[in-house]
């Protein structure tokens, strides 16, 4: 009797015809059945949103040995609940994010759609991971972050991943990557996040700078990718300040 | 010399003319200069979703003593951007978010835009709540929160809140509030999440059902909500998974 492969389910939030999704999907062709839903065009930044006040529809795009693509009008996490209760027979075994075009590291974690599509694997007990390259550009060159990926993959699918933690994976954009470094999440805030269009007065654009609140600590992300490494910050998605909790009481229970 | 009152800014993600906002803002206006700057729409489940790919505009529609009053054409996290870069020339002392129609606990704070908002201020450093009621319906009944939001409000203001540590408070939907709970997040899942349209084929509309992980757990928000209690649950932005990232290591770094 055949083994059955393990099944990855895929999604981005740069859309089913950017370049990073079609690489990863290359890389990790040969590591299990491939199935993936993505939106129809650019999401990003959509976070863990949903479709609430529309419907979303999806269709298949692309269907080989091992490999099944269908596109959706949806957000990121609308693809991975898409998939979950509607298109799949079977429950994932991992779940993949990426590989986004540009840095998903430090507080950015809350705004990636890249993550947004982890966290909703994570929520579902499924092992998830999302792969992010700190390169926007269309044609930026992914083949560096291969070796990693493979790897990356191979090791969650062996030993699973505890039960509401998931990954951040972030590769630095070169072609001479030193490894990979465990991480903290890097703390820090956008400054001057508007651009004023000059060509249409009293509209802005979303831009900024991230200001890095502690740029010499050596555990976070953003040093790890400044470095040359590959940041990898394991992240959870029960979000209680449990620490707080005795003090918050005290405050506002009388 | 006249004190300076509290300057607060208001969001939400039901839109500007949504019945919940239009009730916090007349509970808290007599504590504190208040800014609220809101979207021009509902944006019910868009996270911490940002406008990428399209520029936002605001606009002026009400002003009156201590109060001011912006729509937004962006998402409830742009909002946040834009009064802290763009319109006021201080810091608030206070950002809150709501009072939402529905209920934002558990593991829905990942979807919430309520507490999209909230995230955006405690990421700045601003102490920052998001108030939901459980009930989404338009004219809900807000009435029986009003006494708490103030408690609440006033607390927080006189005391602050820990650095990336913010409040999601839930009240029940009832007459008869029994007072609060300071809350862990209730662990759990949606399941049958798509209605098939039936009249529009291949077609659907989000629902689904949420399955709470642990029901008998007395400490977690939906078990107060329940029991017909406030629920406060301390939420960090800091997502890292520290206690997994010696395991990590040893998995992944040779």
């Amino acid at each position: 009797m055949e083994t059955l492969k393990p099944l990855i389910l895929v999604s981005n939030d740069d859309g089913i015809t950017a370049k990073g999704i079609n690489e990863l999907i290359k890389y990790i062709h040969p590591l299990g059945e491939i199935v993936v839903i993505a939106p129809d065009s650019a999401r990003s930044g959509s976070g863990c949103a949903l479709s609430v006040t529309l419907p979303v529809h999806y269709q298949l795009v692309h269907q080989e040995s091992g490999l099944t693509i269908y596109k959706c009008t949806g957000t990121p996490s609308d693809c991975i609940k898409l998939a979950r209760n509607v298109i799949l027979t079977r429950k994932p075994d991992l779940v993949i994010g990426g590989i986004n075009h540009g840095d998903n590291s430090a507080t950015n974690v809350h705004y990636s759609g890249t993550m947004g599509i982890v966290i909703e694997g994570c929520l579902n007990r499924i092992p998830s991971i999302g792969f992010s390259l700190c390169n926007h550009l269309p044609d930026a060159d992914f083949e560096p972050t291969c070796e990693y990926i493979r790897k990356i993959v191979r090791k969650v699918l062996e030993k699973g991943l505890p039960p509401l933690v998931c990954l951040n994976v972030n590769f630095p954009d070169t072609k001479e990557i030193k490894g990979i470094r465990i991480c903290e999440q890097t703390d820090g805030h956008w400054e001057q996040e508007w651009d004023a269009c000059t060509s249409q007065p009293g509209y802005y654009w979303l831009s900024g700078t991230f200001i890095n609140s502690r740029p010499d600590n050596e555990k976070n992300d953003r040093w790890a990718l400044s470095q040359g490494y590959v940041a990898i910050t394991p992240t959870k998605v029960d979000i209680t300040a449990y620490e707080f909790m005795d003090e918050l009481s005290n405050m506002l229970c009388d």
